[in-house]
């Protein structure tokens, strides 16, 4: 029997497929990353079923790669040495809300935006906003944020339990129902960002947030992108407790005005959000906007009305469509870089120099309030020169990242387009990093060739 | 040469001890757990002398337990297989204070009351304030917490990077200074909370915290120890962004009045407090006001005179010492259980009548924002009959956690007084945390015998 039809055995002819347009699709993710084609792709829709397959592959040294939205940007759905793709389109639901709890039990598969419209009817949410509609089992993987992590933090800090499956089919529960625990080792936190090379979550517990009584959003405009990311370096030294403060370059603008039917002013702008009470927030919103003020900013506009405001985060999620769809033709390259605030006006303003001193083109937005942001490359992948050029910038941008003390990615993962700037960004680190997944994963069928370098 | 000869060979006579005062002061900590002296203190200096003593400690397989303010609660600090103290008495200063990033280097020795004495100076805070002024490496070993957790989060969620002395004496960096990272297996997460049995801490980076514009503390009382949790979990629901919230039942209350010489009314109550900008928390604090009338608090006392606030939180904070100085020839067990807020309030009703069941002596306490609280438990430790009910008394306490998804321990650690219940808590997570431990420390010389059973 060959590898798809033991699988069809093990779970069932329904829960594998060979079908060429379900291979294909399970075969990238929205990155620049080269497709490669899974052998077969399982749909379970069980633990049950996770831990059967699991140690199907693990018995038979398959590679098991997880593939959940397949919105990520480093290629960490993409199965690079081919063997099983496992799509969690059939465990995708909601497990249990909690209200009183502020908690909510889901599937890895449902998606952030299916997951909020539900929460929607009992006046919570939940913070984490990558740009795509991801998968909450992805953005676990992948330890995702978003616009909202400057006040909400990142997937780490959202996770309270998760059931595990191990290479070798065991389950666990990483964590307890607690909101805070001193016992045992932090597996929660080990698991969270390990995009599936060390274990295949089947079961994932949220905090959940109330929808804030007050919000307000705002926008202002800078003549130079160094006096927005100084004007935001301010705003968060002086202590005010913002829920989004987001870097949209005038390159960006335009590209959203385009995509999105906006008419923002086509100039360096930050895009704000308060959560609060009413009066708190009057009192934050005034104190910015003297801030702002000082630091010389043009026009400081407010959204209110509540459709403008969903109209302009929608904006802000779907820049990196903005570029993609518009260019159909070219790759984008998305840079990652996150460093300490008090380095972030230097390396913003060195980015978008060296676009164009590289003459590349390309829009310089972000996640400002964390010291997160993205450089939106468009690049023809067919011309060799301008993918040297491309190469060199996100090398050289990188080593400036980790040389102010920063990290190569803020939030999308490491998948394989980032292996090469790990030994750097972690030195011995690496070899213990490299220990613990020989430990959890001896075979190395989990996701392989993902995070660590080939040892 | 014995022990003590080879180690003053290996970093120097000054820097090891066999005096029988040093001894006999690291032997043990603020726990009920009996004492044991270690062979040797060792006092290092620098990363080098840690790295030296380590790999030293590592090839000979003697143990070694680091030491840091002696103010743990389960015995973490004690030598209980003997070998060699390592006290950071000397490793207790500031390396460097960044304002503009919002972050503080330190070593581990430091106290949290030191170290936030030097920061008031810049306007700033750190927020991680358990009972007593421990140390920041015993505060990082145990994930620390305290009454500001609901607000600001736990040891984990403050640090950034630390750097970290292996068993072999590798030394490697857990993090970074970047706020967020998606980068590489989350190592930060693994070491906080592992009570020296993974590792040794040389460097910690903390991030902190602009003192706010605004503080408000408040006093309510209840004529029922299930009203206060009820009302505190009203609050919590309402999404109020409540930066204290402790409960302190009577019998409490009565031995702070003792021993703090204040005179609060000496009945269940609430200590608040609200950090945000003025007008904020009024609006917050006119909407607690309401929902605490509504569950029938009797009075509701503010403290806006700063002396004042700080004086009650003082008082809540020497708590523990409030019963432990008043009753020399009675020990403490102090439990800790985390349950989810909604099963807070049975549990602790559970916890109050268990006690009077038993006819046990304490005080029920704790941070009921997060779901935590501590009983102080007085016995006498001559007593066998009464030996027996308190231990019966806290594992029945423990189990009903555990059954409503709850953890033994909420902030205090592991050490060895909690290891009975870990395979209760984790399940086969904890064959997992096993594998983790004999990974990192081959030859168990890293605090043996604390958090794990013996394999």
């Amino acid at each position: 029997m060959n590898l798809y039809e033991e699988l069809c055995v093990l779970v069932g002819k329904d829960k594998a497929s060979i079908n060429e347009t379900i291979l294909r699709h399970h075969s990238g993710d929205e990155s620049h990353h080269a497709k490669v084609e899974p052998n077969v792709v399982v749909f379970p829709e069980s633990t049950e079923d996770v831990q059967k397959i699991a140690a199907f592959a693990n018995d038979r040294k398959v590679p098991l790669v997880p593939y959940g939205a397949g919105s990520g940007l480093e290629g960490q759905a993409i199965p690079i040495k081919k063997g099983i793709s496992m799509s969690f389109e059939r465990m995708a639901s909601i497990i249990d809300i909690k209200p009183e709890d502020l908690t909510v039990k889901v599937q890895p598969g449902i998606t952030r935006l299916k997951l909020n419209d539900e929460l929607k009817k009992y006046g919570l949410f939940f913070p984490v906003d990558p740009g795509a509609d991801a998968s909450i089992g992805g953005m676990a993987a992948t330890n995702a944020s978003g616009t909202l992590a400057v006040r909400y933090g990142v997937m780490r800090d959202q996770i309270l339990n998760m059931e595990v499956v191990l290479a070798d089919g065991r389950v666990i529960q990483t964590g307890s129902m607690a909101k805070k625990s001193s016992s045992g080792y932090h597996l929660n936190g080990l698991f969270i960002g390990s995009e599936g090379t060390l274990g295949i979550f089947t079961k994932i517990t949220l905090k959940l947030h109330g929808i804030p009584e007050s919000i307000t959003a705002a926008r202002c405009t800078f003549s130079s992108i160094r006096s927005c990311v100084d004007a935001a370096a301010s705003i968060l030294t002086a202590g005010i407790p913002i829920a989004r403060i987001e870097l949209v370059d005038a390159r960006s603008i335009k590209q959203v005005n385009h995509f999105s039917e906006t008419d923002f002013p086509e100039e360096h702008s930050l895009f704000l959000e308060f959560h609060g009470n009413k009066s708190g927030n009057e009192e934050d919103i005034n104190f910015v906007k003297t801030i702002v003020e000082d630091m010389g900013c043009g026009s400081f506009v407010f959204e209110t009305d509540s459709l403008k405001r969903a109209h302009l985060w929608k904006a802000r999620h779907d820049l990196h469509y903005a570029f993609s769809h518009s260019y159909p033709d070219l790759s984008i390259l998305s840079t990652d870089v996150c460093v300490p605030i008090s380095k972030l006006p230097e390396i913003v303003e060195y980015t978008r120099n060296q676009l164009n001193t590289y003459g590349l083109d390309g829009g310089v937005l972000g996640h400002v309030g964390d010291g997160n942001f993205h450089t939106a490359l468009l690049y023809n992948s067919h011309d060799p020169d301008e993918m040297k050029k491309v190469n060199r910038f996100n090398r050289e941008l990188v080593s400036y990242a980790l040389k102010v003390g920063g990290t190569c990615t803020g939030e999308h993962g490491v998948g394989f387009g980032k292996i090469q700037f790990q030994k750097e960004e972690h030195g011995p680190a690496l070899d213990v990093m490299i220990s613990i997944k020989k430990m959890f994963d001896p075979n190395d069928i989990l996701n392989p060739g993902k995070i660590l370098p080939e040892s």
